[in-house]
């Protein structure tokens, strides 16, 4: 990574927005701006990035070290405080007036205390006015991303090989995480797995219940590698599936294939969104299709775009997010499949290559 | 835990502080409150507790289920939203005017969301607002810290036996992790191995540096059990110490223990600060001591009150936080001393007991 250059293309940005700065505080806005990853705590550190000065980095003194092994130190300037010193102030002085984005992440107490210190400053978030300053990968990112993806597909492919009756849903969760890291992850950061009525709640992580013959299992599941993330989806079968649930499962890999096939430069994320659901709809499921077709990838798990009604941005070559329809029948099963996908020159790149037709597991 | 109870307390300290209001967001406040511990993510989450209404607690539709599991469903009232709504006019709705405070760590994101759909509303953090909502620990909490402090001495024990002279900060980093799980504690989240000059730095992490003979080498760690913190700090010595070492060591022994000594009800929070610090300023090493004596922990490793200068919050019967003093010496090495203390009614209650004398290594 080139921080320097990142530093400079986000204060073309800047502009660019009519932002008059950028605030990024610990997480994937200054990971990525300046490779640092310090944890977020109470105590303010904040890089403060305006179109025509040099970055700042407010630390407290105690982080000045670690500020200064970041591989962007050389491109910044360093500023420390200490413990009953106010970083509020010492931060303020150095905004212009106008809108100011601060990391969407960024703490409550860090935002109310520098509005406080600048009532003249319209602040907004990251997210909302410049969205896509992570948004597009360059082809180290996207090579990271491809590592992660290809380590979550051979943890699936694993994971086909264990037993599912009879044990709990946190026992094959925990084959995941095995797998997961077999598989090349530094960490796990989600392993759900919704069997049988539970796969009927998206979110649902994974609990106690005992997995039976017939159940439909929902496996969501991801890492991180070298600081990006993986996350996908598939729904097996335990033994042979009822009719319905192959019919259900159907609908999904259609409907997943059909948003994979509408990604290319130009297209609004909206259309992609839209694409996957025509096909659900049209078979009758539309109400149980109750999410967003999904979310930009890299650094965080969900980041921009948000492929989701609404949506208008236009896709551009190097944009990574996951395409991940379900149909969520309560009480009885759901059915997810999601891949990631990066936008290319002409089309798309599935990230994952795991098989999408319904898996049978023991 | 009585959820139900703490947020009846929650509300009548409201109305005492002259709050109209509180969010709390995921994280240790939503904990603290309800039981419940999601992830914070971008979508909004958010527990709106008012003086004289029913809580009601704002949730994605994908996240109901975890909702409705949590041990205070039932004195809550849950309402979802569907990707595509919009969660600052639903909460918005819900606020009275005048002042309300949000968890510290609440998203930038969820900040400004409801300062844009309330201007009329003084935003201001649960940290600055209500800083001691859940500073007095009960019983039940009390007994959980006790296993933490406990688990973290035993840790420390453990740690005595390994070899430290050639090995890498990282290795040792690894054995206090090991040691940290192995008694009892279900994360670890931070190991700090500060050896020789880089113990200087009293937020270095551990490195790559081989640990030397003769080192001094500060050594900072903790995790959770059952959700609350552990945390303590003992510096230790590879062989025999030089008599500086030995000197500096005994100094911040003593200042730990004055600090320790000075804790009671009904003493303020910087007067520990300043009974701790004045031993080591009398010893000629004021300059040396860079960072607060402590800070409460609880639920989050550090929390309100603050032990430093300027806080005056009188200490209650409950209250936890650490006792930190230290002396950094730039180039050369560090000495911390740290234990977790607990105000009883007549004075105070050290969680952890590991041996506080220079102890030395192999």
């Amino acid at each position: 990574m080139n921080a320097g250059a990142r530093l400079d293309r986000a204060r073309e940005r800047l502009a660019r927005a009519g932002l008059s700065g950028l605030i990024a505080t610990p997480g994937s806005d200054l990971a990525y701006l300046i490779g640092w990853s310090p944890l977020p705590l109470e105590r303010l550190i904040a890089l403060v990035v305006r179109p025509d000065a040099e970055p700042v980095l407010i630390v407290p003194e105690l982080e000045r070290p670690g500020a200064l092994a970041s591989p962007a130190a050389d491109a910044l300037e360093i500023r420390g405080w200490r413990d009953g010193e106010d970083p509020y102030a010492l931060t303020a002085r150095l905004l212009p007036s106008g809108r100011v984005a601060i990391s969407d992440g960024a703490w409550a107490a860090h935002v109310l205390g520098l509005q406080r210190e600048r009532p003249d400053v319209a602040f907004t978030t990251v997210g909302a006015a410049l969205p896509l300053l992570r948004a597009v990968k360059d082809p180290e990112e996207l090579e990271i991303l491809r590592r992660a993806a290809r380590g979550a597909d051979e943890a699936f492919a694993d994971i086909l090989g264990v037993r599912f009756a009879g044990r709990r849903e946190i026992d094959v969760a925990a084959d995941l995480a095995e797998a997961l890291r077999a598989h090349g992850h530094g960490t796990v950061e989600f392993t759900i797995v919704g069997s049988g009525p539970n796969g009927a709640s998206p979110h649902h992580e994974a609990g106690e219940r005992r997995i039976e013959p017939g159940d439909a299992v929902v496996l969501d599941f991801g890492g991180r590698m070298a600081g990006y993330c993986s996350d996908i989806t598939r729904t097996v079968v335990v033994g042979e599936p009822a009719p319905e649930l192959a019919r259900v499962h159907e609908v999904v890999r259609a409907a997943q294939q059909a948003g994979v096939e509408a990604v290319r430069p130009g297209v609004a994320c909206e259309d992609v969104d839209r694409a996957a659901r025509a096909v659900i709809e049209e078979a009758g499921y539309g109400e149980a299709f109750v999410h967003r077709t999904g979310h930009g990838i890299g650094l965080d798990v969900h980041e921009p775009p948000s492929i989701v009604a609404g949506d208008r941005t236009p896709l551009e070559p190097g944009m990574t997010f996951s395409v991940e329809p379900g149909i969520y029948l309560e009480g009885r099963f759901g059915v997810r499949i999601e891949d990631i996908v990066a936008v290319t020159e002409d089309g798309v790149e599935r990230l994952n290559q795991a098989p999408r037709d319904l898996a049978r597991v023991i």
